[in-house]
């Protein structure tokens, strides 16, 4: 049975390190019968440059189309003056998972201990480290309305933005989080803000009706100040964190920098069938774009993801997983994990040395 | 010329530690003659049990005619199951902050040399950090409305908040920002979610147009959930940084918690005139509460912070500081700061040796 991949390179580093997973990519499909059906297309800046919205129709209709997208980063400073609606980050990237209905963003976090240096926490805070971060995508105040800016009647302006959560959808992204504990060490942790918030009040009401489905899932609850603190004092104490699209754009930003490598986490982002979009953590540092510098690992990685998650592919995935493994056991780095003693390379080289590693 | 103190010293820790900040604020106020009239009444859960309010009448009165507010801290998990808005958190504190339009949150990040161990950090990721976080309090998604929890049509509930800023109290918090980073390092570092959210872009406009103002403070802008990952990454590369009320709470916990030791921070929340509430950073800790367990010197440290910012006593707030960075190298510690070879001391031990210091 065929599956239909979509390849949306984007801005920056996008390409680079895209290349290198394209690369992987196409060996796995060859070597485990994938029959994969790839197709390219354009997001974000390159999509604004060459035809003038980050969206364009054509990769709208192949994005609906397709099994599982790959995207490698997208947004620059180039693009940063135009209006927002239509930047790539929210022209393209938050159209994608809006129109998608991508809800369920997984973001692992994982400290390889090759690369337990380059945490600014101390080793015996980190090492060890392997949370995942369930945050909702589709919704909350990214999406909610009314919304904008307006003049009031004494003449100043003032701007809103609407946090806005339905039972339904916190009842959607609780049941991704709960199965997802119960595959791993079976302990959730709900980060709200629940003594200011009425709409997270909701959010924690719903997660304790929720739980009584899970009688084997360990729930908890947290005021979202706090799990910033625990994070960075004492990140081991979490399995798994379930929160909203604001706070889990802040508290999966903060635990993937625990690990020191944001270069190495990759993300998904589901919808209800599993269907899903797949990214690195990180972003499109156009300050490094076209200099070979770039981490392909983080993009390899959501490679692997996609197989896990969306095409059930799980040999595949181990296999892809296990080679990074190994390319980290022989010591090559790209400079953003870079460490005394270790080889230095750059973006192909380290998609070469994952090929030769598979 | 007199000035009145309210003294609030609330729930779980909260007496504890207001005992020994009250006896260096009487031994201060004789040495210097500093003539404060202090009085003391009852808030949050305290308050509930024994008048049914979390903020009563005369609390309240005694509030708004005091010259500076010193704070404990309040709630509990015996008051957890009231309706948010009668709680101590939401019926007391929150009301004091926006009644006194206190919108003005000073919240310093500073690792005290002697303490350098107690991070979670490396040293050298930590070691000299000094930053200040100036949090707006009285507005954002903290009191914006319309906000609840209703029904749809559908029959499924939804909760909402609004996150609303006019340009004045943009104004108002940027103006303190700037003028705290011009006393400080000059640079200034304005955090927001411009790329998404329509109240954060006119945040960062009117930002930018006051720093027109301010030619010697350097400003910069950066999205929340960097902010949260280079607080992680490299937290001294900040000097002040400015933000709304929700994104303050979280980074500032953040932020406190890289020094490690939260037990010895204190805070300002001002008005427009610089009358204001100090408290400590942490929280109420009815876990050790009683124990004679809690670590009093961030609210002996709010209470220099008083003197300094509220009554213009630089002498007497240099000399409560100086007798506590005594203290900490004669190596006295309570348990939350305590490390290998130190001193382990009591709550009263511990403001007994400040007295012996003064
Ligand atoms: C680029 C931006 C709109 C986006 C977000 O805030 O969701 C990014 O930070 C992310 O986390 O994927
Ligand atoms: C207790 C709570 C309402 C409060 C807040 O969120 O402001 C606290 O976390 C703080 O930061 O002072």
């Amino acid at each position: 049975m065929s599956s239909k991949i979509l390849v949306l390179a984007g801005d920056g580093i996008g390409p680079e390190i895209m290349a290198e997973a394209t690369k992987v990519l196409s060996f796995v499909d060859n070597k485990f019968g994938l029959d994969l059906h790839v197709d390219e297309a354009l997001v974000g800046g390159a999509a604004i440059d060459a035809e003038g919205s980050a969206l364009p129709e054509r990769t709208f209709e192949l994005a609906k189309a397709a099994d599982a997208i790959l995207l490698g980063a997208v947004g620059g400073p180039k693009w940063d003056n135009l209006p927002p609606a239509e930047r790539p980050e929210k022209g393209g990237l938050l159209k994608i998972r809006a129109e998608l209905d991508l809800f369920g963003n997984l973001r692992p976090a994982i400290l390889y201990p090759q690369l337990a240096d380059a945490s600014s926490l101390k080793p015996e805070v980190v090492s060890g480290l392997d949370i995942l971060i369930v945050r909702e995508l589709t919704g909350g105040i990214y999406f909610g309305g009314p919304r904008g800016i307006r003049t009031l009647d004494s003449g100043e302006r003032e701007g809103f933005n609407t946090y806005v959560y339905s039972e339904s959808e916190i009842v959607r992204i609780g049941r991704q989080a709960f199965e997802a504990a119960r595959k791993r060490g079976g302990r959730l942790c709900s980060v709200d803000k629940a003594n200011v918030l009425e709409v997270t009040m909701l959010w924690r009401e719903v997660m304790e009706e929720l739980s009584k489905d899970y009688p084997d899932v360990e729930l908890s609850h947290m005021y979202v100040d706090n799990a910033a603190m625990q994070l960075v004092r004492a990140p081991k104490q979490f399995d798994v964190i379930v929160t909203g699209n604001m706070f889990g754009d802040i508290l999966s930003d903060a635990a993937a920098m625990l690990t020191g490598s944001i270069g190495m986490l990759p993300s998904a982002s589901l919808d209800i069938n599993g269907r899903g979009m797949y990214e690195p953590c990180h972003g499109s540092a156009p300050d490094i774009a076209g200099q070979g510098k770039a981490n392909p690992l983080a993009t390899i990685l959501s490679v692997a993801m996609m197989l896990r998650y969306s095409l059930a592919q799980i040999e595949a995935a181990d296999f892809i997983e296990r080679a990074v493994e190994k390319v980290l056991d022989k010591g090559y780095r790209t400079g953003d994990i870079f460490s005394e003693g270790c080889k230095l390379v750059s973006t192909s080289e380290m998609g070469d040395a994952v090929l030769a590693a598979l």
